[in-house]
């Protein structure tokens, strides 16, 4: 993650929210924890899911195992200031896909995630459907 | 708490913020935790005390120990909405006071919340300061 | 609850576990934090009546509602040692009760809290079970 | 991680310790959360180098730096019952190291972490004193 300098820039990823900190997201050493950190990334992954629902763009709702999240920890993280999280769409597999997601506080970026989405059909994984694929492919890293 | 009906009226206090929810304030019940719903107080104690020493209004900045918490639960609470934090200052007597609070989500109050925070100087619980006594009391309920 | 010396005898409830504390269950200030320590009374509560199901005191699960809760803090909590939790029947109505717990470590109770759980039929509040009802007179607080 | 079977066999590590599950460890989907998982781990962490320390193995307590956390989730974990951490050491550099992890319950593995901890000096990354590398050469991963 770390290696690909368009990762830490902000404006290459397509969709991007605000997420406010809360003074428990700072564990003894007054900076935002490790694991509060981890907790910010599985909100933007279902904020970025749920608004593709909320628009009407999926004719019905995806569920999602998280089989893999992996997070590099690049600077730290402060309250109360808020943080802007960044989501784009990686490598699409028959069944699973990759997010790359991204963690910035008054400009730098503290942290970079990666998590593998498998998706889920009453019986185990399952193909991603083809209007998921679709919407999935409009959100790719830019450069 | 509940048995005064202005504690429900958010028109009633003269201080609030929005704060918003997330995923993980949710239990396997599928509504706001009672936890993370205390949660929510806390923050809402820690960012007005915040909004004092933000704005200069104080000279120096006052440290509490939360001596008591009690939370009446009347509604459930969501996810994904935001939620309307409510706060104003009660009692106030040598070294402590009591903050009230409410909190509000989709026009409806989900719950109540009475602290007692102890003013603490460097040997113990010590006499709140002039200063701070004045800003508190600009805080009171309405009605 | 802190008026009461009975409360902060350890012995005085008929009911304890031990649970052992988190890094995570600190803040900044390097002691227990306080909304963690209303996640330590959860689990007590959750624990408990898990218990009574589990050594099938009772013949259907009870659900309940969660209506107040109220936490005196009392003293420090670190970690990592670990916590006893105590539990106490106290008053029992028609439909709810109140639970009565203290939190003790190396000795000492840091913290009290009383809640009060609501009967939950499919709809709404229901008056106690007969078999519940006796099952929770058989935890009062000694003394 | 996932594709080296000793990182699934408990007995291939050279440490391990039984933590409590809690009931707010699960989410809505009533298991186990990904990122209370990620929380345990933390907690394990911290539990293996606190040992260190706790018996005099070390002349002055480390401090590091998380720099990247990778957790496989392969199972799905349920509450109340307990779970069995693991944890190795891996590759070892000039200033950091990675520890290898797994978690257990009830005889099957449910996730797997790697993680890469940076002995910080004063002034930030700093090389791993001697008798620190030598104690983590203590615990490598069997087979």
């Amino acid at each position: 993650m770390k290696g690909d300098p368009r990762r830490r820039d902000l404006a290459a990823y397509p969709w991007s929210l605000t997420l406010e900190t809360r003074f428990a997201d700072m564990d003894v050493n007054r900076h935002l924890n490790n694991v509060a950190i981890a907790r910010f990334f599985e909100e933007t992954r279902i904020r970025f899911n749920w608004g593709l629902i909320a628009r009407n763009e999926l004719s019905q709702r995806p569920h999602y195992l998280v089989a893999h999240v992996a997070v590099d920890y690049l600077g730290e993280g402060g309250y109360p200031d808020p943080v802007t999280m960044t989501y784009a769409v990686g490598h699409i597999g028959t069944s699973s896909f990759r997010c790359l997601m991204g963690m910035f506080q008054n400009g730098g970026c503290i942290a970079l995630c990666d998590s593998v989405l498998v998706h889920r059909g009453p019986a185990g994984p399952s193909p991603l459907p083809a209007e998921l694929r679709t919407r999935l492919e409009a959100f790719p890293l830019a450069g």
